[in-house]
């Protein structure tokens, strides 16, 4: 008998919150040799990356790139260049994420507030009016665009137009929704927005794209006291970014070919094309596990399609499921993060990974593994209801 | 006529200050599919990097990992995680990275005093003794043990014997030492030591390898009040690593995997051999270097392997020469950083690069362009000297 270590099976279906599959074509850009942080092949591939992300993030703002870290990174770099001690921040906190980025404002000296809703919820936006009303005067408002944790896609036209009758920047998460759903950075007039790599964009981890109205980064570049992060510090990565003026980190190529065939890809698809393919795919799913007899967290109205979160039907073991999921058919999905913890399951299908041939695979998987597992989970309907979605389009 | 858009060159020699040569096997670790950051196979990966990490750093250290940035993200996580404002710091400044501890000590609201000494040369630890006496308690003691502006390999053992009299955390700067020149963690119980992938360890770069010597983790662990930055709390990051305890980030998967690869190679060369290659292929660069008519910029006793600074001659143009190595060779050296400007080339001999057929090619290329910009090169003379040293081995 022959005698192998273990090691690692990488054949998995990525359909969890992130990170989801990654093309080939991307994973082939990404093990090219590493090169040079100042040659000019290396700078001319992220010259070519900065307009390949602002066409993502539809928009023409001059200060856009990738930090070094990952979404939470991005996260930390929009605050803590924003924040100064004392500032008065009000964050919209309906999930996980707004309550991180909570933790980060106060972190960086923040006199923080926020705006509630359950989660599932989006943030209404008469709810911000009357706390503006009540606190006065704050300099930015945070706001989760997709929420990972709960699946919700919040509108953000009201939120906006509010922030900025008082004044305030706006600071928008779209980790999970960047690639994948529209995300109106120009449109609205967006002041920062930050993003992952791995959800929508279909890359791997690592990098955190961002991007700042030509206004915001002007007021960075003259803030009187500098941030409080020297990783982070956006006014010396962007001197970096335009030419390799100057050295502040050696980042990593191998992520930057990676993310930059990735965009590649969404400039060949059409990014119209690639929204109208999360949402179909989404749809489908949803009305699948609609006939299947399960109940979704969020009303259609703010699903998000690259996330979508189902509740778990009594009596059943939610980890259980998952496990079987991934022993019997290594698929991957997640489950709730904080309060949603054994509550929902998390199903992503961002990217690559949205796909019909995922949506139905998926949806015949979890339907045989419920009804093993004594749900009576409709199996025909929920084939049928999906298909019917694919038919229509 | 076939017209074909300008593609990057990926064929270079990197023969700078990083990144270094990522060996092949390196590359298609990292190509592999990413997996669910709480995938079991991808836990099971985490825990063996560990491992290997605590090889490298010759240490039993629990808490060894690696941050989810790259080397300066690895200063700002020792840093950040130590400083608390007010704390009265003392930075051994030799070189631009010793100027960037003070920088990111200040952010974080440290009262930082320096130990200074010239650019090429190493810390006295004489002066720092002095310095101690003159201001008394301090936290921390900051220096970096491979000066990457200058090529000075600073001798650890008076400063660390004289910080832990002062009851002092020593951290140390190892991102160009680790992998290629002993780094002492156990053997002198160094603080905390950080590196970076790119260099010795001939990754991608990305990420930044970590170690804590068990009371300075128990210090951070117990700390009263919270770190300034999030994304590098390593209270939490700790969690994340131990299992899977907790969700901080996504880590990049595939850094890691090349991670995993590029430390296994370590572990079948040996740590002891590779210490033993760079300290050779070095030692013929330089003896080439001096054969040739050149001057290095540090004396013997002080030189790093892994790179080497020589003196521009009068009359020759720097840049025109790197420029040319790029040119006509494909090989990248790296410029004088800060005060060096213009003064030094900086060769780097790192990792994988660090090999004998390396050292000759450069010697050929170098004198070559050298001779024909006018500068009497003995070129003979330098492939001798080198050939002798291997010859010695």
């Amino acid at each position: 008998m022959i005698s192998l270590g273990k090691r690692p099976t990488f054949d998995k279906l990525l359909m969890g919150p992130g990170p989801s599959t990654v093309d080939p074509r991307v994973l082939r850009a990404m093990s090219e040799p590493a090169m040079g942080y100042l040659d000019e092949d290396f700078l001319s591939i992220l010259a070519e990356t900065q307009d390949l992300l602002r066409y993502v993030f539809q928009t023409k703002n001059k200060l856009t790139l990738a930090v070094s870290g990952t979404g939470t990174a991005g996260m930390e770099t929009a605050l803590a260049n924003l924040i100064e001690p004392g500032d008065r921040v009000l964050i919209c906190v309906n999930g996980f994420f707004g309550n991180r980025m909570v933790e980060i404002s106060r972190r960086y000296g923040a006199d923080v507030s926020t705006v509630l809703a359950p989660m599932g919820e989006p943030i209404d936006p008469e709810n911000l009016g009357r706390e503006l009303k009540h606190i006065g005067k704050v300099k930015l408002i945070g706001v989760v665009h997709a929420e990972t944790s709960t699946g919700v896609l919040q509108p953000l036209e009201e939120i906006v137009k509010l922030a900025h009758e008082h004044d305030a920047f706006v600071v928008v998460d779209a980790v999970t929704s960047l690639g994948g759903v529209e995300v109106p950075t120009d449109k609205l007039g967006l002041d920062v927005v930050y993003s992952g790599t791995q959800k929508c964009l279909s890359c791997p981890p690592g990098l955190a794209p961002i991007t700042l109205r030509e206004e915001t980064a002007n007021y960075l570049r003259k803030r009187s006291k500098e941030i409080g992060s020297f990783y982070f510090d956006l006014s010396i990565i962007e001197e970096y970014w335009d030419g390799g003026k100057t050295y502040h980190h050696t980042p990593s190529m191998n992520l930057i070919y990676a993310l930059n065939e990735g965009l590649r890809m969404i400039v060949e698809e059409g990014i119209e094309n690639r929204w109208k393919r999360h949402k179909i795919n989404a749809m489908a799913l949803s009305r699948g596990l609609e006939a299947m007899g399960l109940e979704l967290l969020v009303k259609p109205e703010y699903r998000l399609p690259p996330l979508t979160t189902v509740k778990v039907p009594e009596g059943i073991n939610e980890r259980e499921v998952r496990k079987r999921l991934m022993a019997e058919y290594r698929i991957e999905i997640g489950a709730g993060l904080g309060e949603l913890k054994g509550k929902v399951w998390r199903i992503g299908l961002m990217g690559s990974t949205s796909v019909r041939k995922n949506v139905i695979l998926f949806l015949s998987a979890f339907g045989q593994i419920l009804r093993s597992m004594g749900f009576k989970a409709h199996l025909e309907d929920a084939i049928d209801a999906a298909t019917e979605v694919f038919r229509g389009e």
